[in-house]
């Protein structure tokens, strides 16, 4: 990453947030991503010692312009400063755009944990090609815009739920395609709208379907929500750009939990509960 | 409701939440439920005229405690607070524990968008019997426990998501046994935790399932974070209470969308986006 341009910090960051989803289980969003990434920076999609502003900000929110720096570095940044906000304000949120692939969600909500605050983050792909269909629909409108929520607990590891809102991620897929297997029912629809257990018809025109199967809306809801915190209220605007260049649109918030009753009992109920 | 002691505000407050769920379609959450509340009252689970008390506050978040009140009344109270709050403070949040029965959950983030805010509401049962068997599980041990987000929109009607976190609500499954219907797989298992289509095996032990089908681990997930916020977060607690009272956990946010960039633009691209 540094041969590449990233500083210290940048290529830091870059690194920990791969091999943290490599040791998560998440090799989608691990160390397979980082040629990717150079081959962004070469094509001048991806700046590394980009800018980081604050284009409009209050003492419980922030909207934060990533200049299309590595979205590791930005969005890292931005929950820091986010969860510093919430430490006098109890609740602050952001909304960050023009930044690169952000990686793996759960690693800006853990980062609220740590600080005894719930943490939410939203993403989309901003207008990057869009992969899944919404719902009764055939043409991919909608990225796989996840959800991903974490709580402080007594827990060993983290409470932190961390989903796309599609049925399953476009990786899985590809998978079947690489171990020639079929896929469930539910998964994809081909170039016809037609549901289909081939894994090849996805490349070949389909779209991945919203979670729900054949209650569907309910994913694309939530992927309709995700669009509007991370597309529209950042600003980014919906649908495709023409230069097929990356941004992550991103939405956080964080509420501390001290705010509302003690952490302790809290963090302990949580384990209790986790492990009900 | 004001024969069986509620005050005008109360009266009013269940009224009109009852009537704008049948006209929304959802007569699950109409004035069908009236009588209960009615029995409620009569065995003192609802406390017409209780006092609604801030137990714990700051500039951005609320803890409020309903004292048994009429949910309708008490939820719709405090979101009005929260809404004042965020006028000031941009985001703001709160809990409400022992209330009775809020009714239709959109009904509160619909108050947040006509302020120019999104507003977002998750509630679980408190400690009311559960329906819903976690992901992989045999016995119920969640809730349907919703979640509600709007958006404000230039649109003629809400931009507007309520969704259980269970693939469908029991009341569709009592509307097939009423139409001596089948249903499709996946909506219950049977008290064996075996998948069933015939209704009549939810009241014999069964339970709901998961959003999700295939992948009801992210609505198990979902569901999972809904009781974080709303049992745990509120102080309520999990699992059954002995009494069987009716008592809705509530978590609650909203986010000024002017904080983040100019409320009429955001508007109209929402309604671009849902049109699109």
């Amino acid at each position: 990453m540094q041969a590449a341009g990233a500083s210290d910090e940048e290529a830091g960051a870059v690194a920990v947030g791969c091999v943290n989803a490599n040791l998560a289980g998440h090799d989608s969003h691990g160390v397979i991503a980082i040629p990717t990434y150079i081959d962004r920076v070469k094509a001048g999609h991806i700046v590394p010692g980009a800018e980081w502003t604050i284009v409009r900000e209050s003492p419980t929110t922030t909207v934060i312009d990533g200049h299309w720096g590595f979205g590791f570095h930005v969005n890292a940044k931005a929950m820091a400063l986010t969860i510093e906000k919430a430490k006098t304000a109890n609740v602050a949120a952001c909304t960050v755009f023009r930044q690169s692939h952000v990686g793996r969600l759960a690693a800006y909500p853990m980062m609220a944990i740590r600080e005894g605050m719930i943490g939410l983050t939203t993403a989309d792909s901003g207008r990057s090609p869009k992969h899944v269909a919404p719902f009764g629909g055939r043409e991919p409108r909608l990225g796989t815009n996840p959800i991903s929520i974490a709580v402080p607990s007594d827990l060993e590891g983290p409470f932190c739920l961390d989903m796309a809102t599609s049925a399953v991620a476009a990786g899985k897929i590809a998978l079947a395609v690489a171990r020639s297997e079929q896929i469930p029912k539910g998964w994809i629809i081909d170039a016809a709208g037609r549901h289909t257990t081939d894994p090849n018809d996805y490349r070949k025109g389909g779209a991945l379907l919203p979670l729900g199967g054949p209650e569907g809306y309910k994913g694309s809801g939530l992927a309709a929500m995700v669009e509007v915190l991370c597309g529209l209220l950042t600003g980014l605007g919906f649908g495709v750009e023409a230069t097929g260049r990356h941004n992550d649109g991103c939405f956080m918030a964080v509420f501390n939990v001290a705010a509302f009753r003690p952490l302790q009992d809290f963090k302990k109920e949580v384990a209790e509960f986790a492990l009900s």
